[in-house]
């Protein structure tokens, strides 16, 4: 037999529907907010993610799914979705179009070659939203109350949201040298990636899950001392917005994203359902100035989220969301001899053109074993046509939770249904 | 800049809404229809396609798009998607179901290395419906129905379905002989695929492009011919339901599929819109009795079709289908002065909230430029807010298409769009 390949998932009936009900209540939040769909392919040319999403990653340099198509180029199976976003934003001169800020959103499969644990995917799918083309400290806020309705409305209680800034240019490269005078006459203490990241981008030490016990860690410079004035005045804003629109949060200087392009504000969604373990980050998201020009296009400031569907789930199910997921039929067919099996074909499509989710037998099985399978397969009426209903032109109706049944002439059985 | 994959393409605002609405049509007829969802991965193991698909086909041998991963297997992004739903068939036991036929459908890109010509594309999207675990003919007339039904839907109107029958196991042998005595004499005149074929597979020399005028093939032995007695009368049984379904159709005995798998029913959905060119297939499905076996389960028959969203598409443009597209906002809020932009923040959270698809400027906009803004997506509406407005808690409200106005108190906005 073959199988699955590892750290990837089939979603079957039962489950998928999970899905459809997050990616509607996402997709629906979305339209309200006035963003629309934009589809990048699932490979992109390897240097896209290099320059993208940056060299010094562990993502790209230890999880991406790269390889040579027959024509010799090097592609990768897209690790995130914003490098493919903006390189779409430039080479379709997306800047050009009088309504900025550009507003999309996307939702696809991802993919990392990651060590897979419980909720952790090698192929994982992203939900992510972007608005490229705005300045307005306004603009974040507005990205943050997608993130926030979408969660609330598929009904989590117990999320958190956390903001900083990692401000402008200027006030980063202060900050930096801080970092670096900071950790510098201690980093043999520290890991081999951390020692590497000391000259390179000290920023991503702040991020390191093997030293985070240091205690170097907890008195580091705060971004925060370095903003300067313009960066001070645009965090106060977004903080500003976010109380008027009624949204929670903590400012915490050492959230550092783990992506080379963001500026000004980074935030994440945490959850900290019982049940979850530790508190899990559910999105990440911010600022990104610089990355659409780093691509290739004009100076273009842009801010955006994504959040993995699987790990959304997780926490749905910690918090005992009920997700309100329709299933089963309306009517099913009970059909006995030949000639009610073969005229029950023709009924069933007058049922489904009308729009009722119906379904008949296949499998030549006798009467009790129809109505067991409408059972299984919650249908809420049996219509029952044998020979003797087929003679009359009726149909025995039954309401399957009440047992409850009656005759109803068959060229009523369509409008019938749809009364109920 | 770095560009887009060659073969592969984007799919922006403004033509998403296309795809859409073409997802959502073809996912509403398989809900009324009783058919599911299900998700497989990008990417399978590459024995999956070489087994599943078949050996001697072309996508196998020339057009897949295979790896090795960062753990040394051989990965192939998937080409079609009837392998990957029969893997998942086998390897999730949902032949342990008693709900038998199992029902699903996928929607989701493919990838083929090809040269991409218009309307084909390396990585392009296929919407496919499978009912394995049943083999009543009115099955198979179920599922032609599905994507009848889909097509109609969507508005095509010059189509044409095509039938024919490949028989069992014993039908296809006594073909075979029959195709090798016929083209054997004369082998030498055909390409040196059809050579390759004479042996291997000589049914797919009748599906060759190069040979496809030589005489032999006018002349060549019909499978119609060679139908044993049961294959025979479950051709014609399916032919008895569509006509029942009230579903035109030609048989037609040259009709190949391209794949190792088919049974019984093939078929084929043909445009012969104007404008298109040459009659060309939209759509292609037959039985596959026997995968479920090769693939490593029980004997368990199936059925199945698929077709590519962007061939749908062109045959949708040849035809001149209007496509029922919602675009447009419900209301775009104009705001004048630093208070008054700060108070629409809020102001516009709320429309969203209450489920109308609002928005604002964000990038400064004098007045008369946020009202351009407004016409240019397509606003019914816009509410104006300044300064005097704010201190007296109204705002004007904006018919944009009559452009007539009047004041509506703040509080009582949501209201009044919600009515209208």
């Amino acid at each position: 037999m073959i199988q699955i390949p590892r750290g990837t998932q089939d979603i079957l009936p039962g489950t998928v529907e999970k899905w459809q009900w997050i990616e509607q209540t996402a997709k629906e939040v979305c339209r309200t907010y006035n963003y629309s769909e934009i589809r990048t392919p699932i490979f992109e040319h390897t240097e896209l993610f290099q320059r993208g999403v940056g060299d010094t990653t562990d993502i790209v340099q230890k999880e991406m799914y790269t390889f040579e198509d027959r024509g010799g180029r090097s592609l990768t199976l897209r690790p995130e979705g914003t490098a493919s976003v903006v390189r779409s934003y430039v080479e379709n001169k997306m800047y050009g179009d009088p309504n900025q800020p550009v507003k999309l959103f996307y939702t696809g499969p991802m993919f990392r070659y990651e060590r897979p644990q419980a909720g952790r995917f090698r192929q994982f799918v992203q939900f992510g939203v972007e608005a490229i083309g705005s300045e307005d400290p306004a603009i974040d806020a507005e990205v943050i109350s997608i993130v926030m309705t979408i969660f609330k409305k598929l009904g989590l209680k117990n999320i958190q949201l956390v903001i900083n800034s990692l401000g402008d240019k200027e006030s980063r490269l202060a900050h930096r040298e801080a970092l670096i005078q900071h950790f510098k006459p201690r980093i043999g203490e520290f890991c081999a990636d951390c020692q590497n990241r000391l000259d390179k981008n000290p920023l991503r030490i702040l991020d390191c899950k093997k030293d985070r016990d240091h205690e170097l860690m907890k008195t580091a410079p705060s971004i925060l001392d370095y903003l300067t004035e313009p960066s001070r005045k645009f965090f106060d804003k977004v903080q500003f917005y976010l109380k008027e629109l009624g949204i929670e949060f903590i400012v915490d200087p050492t959230l550092v994203r783990g992506l080379d392009y963001y500026h000004h504000t980074a935030f994440e969604v945490m959850s900290n359902a019982e049940g979850f373990g530790a508190i899990t980050t559910l999105c990440g998201g911010g600022r990104y100035n610089g990355l659409v020009q780093d691509l290739g296009g004009p100076e273009m400031p842009g801010i955006g989220f994504a959040f993995s569907i699987e790990r959304l789930l997780q926490a749905l199910e910690a918090e005992k969301v009920e997700l309100s997921v329709e299933r089963g039929l309306d009517c099913f067919l009970v059909s006995l001899g030949e000639e009610a099996k073969d005229y029950s074909v023709k009924l069933l499509q007058e049922l489904r053109h009308a729009g009722i989710r119906a379904d008949k037998d296949y499998q030549d099985r006798k009467m009790k074993a129809q109505l067991k399978q409408a059972d299984r397969l919650g249908a809420r009426f049996a219509a029952i046509l044998g020979e003797d209903e087929l003679k009359k032109q009726v149909v025995v109706l039954k309401q399957m939770e009440t047992g409850e049944q009656r005759e109803v002439p068959i060229d009523r059985l369509v409008s019938e249904l749809k009364e109920i």
